[in-house]
């Protein structure tokens, strides 16, 4: 076949997903593999190429326009990934070299909120805008920011990390090392931490008092679905902070919309009646009742896929 | 003379300065008229013209390329100055068209802080940058935004309301109506407020207490440059609130550096060193030690002329 073809490929902790895409984004062929288990980078590299040999192959295909690459702190300027505290590999890893040299194709990378808010914007909810915020919350939060029709890239490279947007003076400890960056509270980590805070300095009843073992954001966002009032309450503080930075970003670039993508985003009006009446209460007039809040379009597993493949073109 | 030529108009609430500039970013001949004391928006605006054609014959001068406009709650999209708090005009003024109408030139429109930013990134601190972001320090707080070499408007037209992020939940009442807004804190009027709370909740002494008559930002400035401990302690406390701010800005939008202006930005170190040191406290990793804090190259009173210049051309 002679259509262009791009792969797209998303890059997590624990699992690699690649995609054969087409222009309209269609995924023509699929697979995943594990991140880890890899001696060094290049191994790992290599078991992507004949995945993605295996993929091209099996659909006839022998000519790809590119690869793009989601990936966690992934640098679209310099094609580096620079110490992502999830990913096997330390240090600064040239990867997008790495990937140059060992498949023979172009190679775009960026990060993985980055990679989201290009596949909402090429087949998503944000088909069209040119001004919208992209936010995953997921086990931590990512963001992308697009104005003028293009992501902000910033100076770095690596603009649009509004989870780790500071939002309590000498709050909760995050991982980067820094207190109270907003992915403390409004990610399925955060939310857990704020329901056992809760338990801990509260009286009430509630069923996650019982809870077996670990509790879970979907534990809690359970417990709230059937009424229980402390997971109701959890849901709103996680909200408030969630809807008074999300101001705050609103403040700053104006977005027609905010899309919503990961597993906490599926909590529905539980986050998002508090998100949008703090993020309203803390908006100055121009902006207020100007921002949609929308949910992500692209079917879960496709998500990423697309985003990356989206660099590609 | 046939050369390129602009007029570029910053309009405060008291003045309105008028500057013809060429496209080096010289002013030519500049002039200063009352934004007050006319009946309607049209007769203001016929002033202007006339004071227009005066500076361009006076230099003989019969053509000129465009007007650009610097004017508080401007908006670039539609021309509009919306609800000016600061302005004798009431309402939604369509005031681009009534220009145009009026003085038979094109004419663009933005806010002050925009026209800002615009005029730095033309002709001074910021050239060459493709990514930063301007703060003026007056009376609020004022910001524009660069992303990819191109201000960031937004959806609204708004973008870049940094003085109206609400960085304190329930804090100091803002004029727009909401509570906490940064600009209550780290503004020329902020900084006043500070000290009288800091000048009634303490017990200290301090020259601040034997002021006559209203305290102003200026006298905080001289107390603190004298030594004064409480007067340095108020400079501190600003810096750490516009420090704070600017590392959310900054995960957002990774500019290479921010370019102050204004009354405030001149207090020097006794503001910057702790905005600095809050700043980096607060920045992710690959932010620290990445962002230049600097201050406007252009002449204070040539500076929001060219800024509205370099929106005509």
């Amino acid at each position: 076949m002679t259509k262009p073809f791009a792969i797209g490929i998303d890059i997590g902790g624990t699992n690699t997903k690649i995609g054969l895409v087409d222009k309209k984004g269609n995924i023509l062929n699929q697979t995943v593999m594990h991140t880890t288990g890899y001696d060094t980078v290049e191994l790992y590299v290599d078991a992507l190429k004949s995945e993605i040999e295996k993929l091209a192959a099996d659909r006839g295909i022998n000519e790809i326009t590119g690869v793009g690459v989601g990936v966690p702190n992934g640098n679209y300027y310099t094609g580096e990934v620079a110490d992502a505290p999830n990913l096997p590999w330390r240090g600064k890893i040239p990867f997008a070299q790495i990937m140059r040299e060992r498949l023979g194709y172009k190679v775009q990378l960026t990060n993985d909120a980055n990679a989201a808010a290009l596949g909402e914007m090429e087949y998503g909810a944000a088909k069209g805008m040119k001004d919208f915020i992209m936010i995953t919350l997921g086990t931590g939060v990512g963001s992308g920011f697009v104005a003028n029709g293009q992501l902000i890239y910033g100076y770095t490279g690596f603009a649009g990390e509004l989870g780790h947007a500071v939002i309590e003076r000498d709050g909760r400890l995050c991982n980067c090392g820094s207190r109270g960056c907003m992915e403390r509270y409004c990610s399925a980590t955060g939310i857990v931490i704020t329901a056992n805070k809760f338990l801990e300095e509260r009286k009430e009843d509630s069923v996650l008092r019982q809870h077996p073992g670990k509790l879970t954001a979907k534990d809690i966002q359970q417990a709230a679905e059937a009424g229980d009032k402390l997971a109701i309450e959890i849901f709103e503080y996680t909200g408030m902070i969630l809807g008074e930075t999300l101001a705050i970003a609103v403040s700053i670039t104006s977005p027609q919309a905010i899309v919503f993508f990961g597993g906490l985003a599926k909590a529905g009006d539980l986050l998002f009646k508090p998100v949008r009446m703090h993020m309203e209460k803390n908006l100055l007039h121009v902006f207020k009742n100007k921002v949609e809040l929308l949910h992500s379009t692209l079917p879960d597993a496709d998500a990423a896929i697309l985003g990356a493949s989206a660099l590609a073109w």
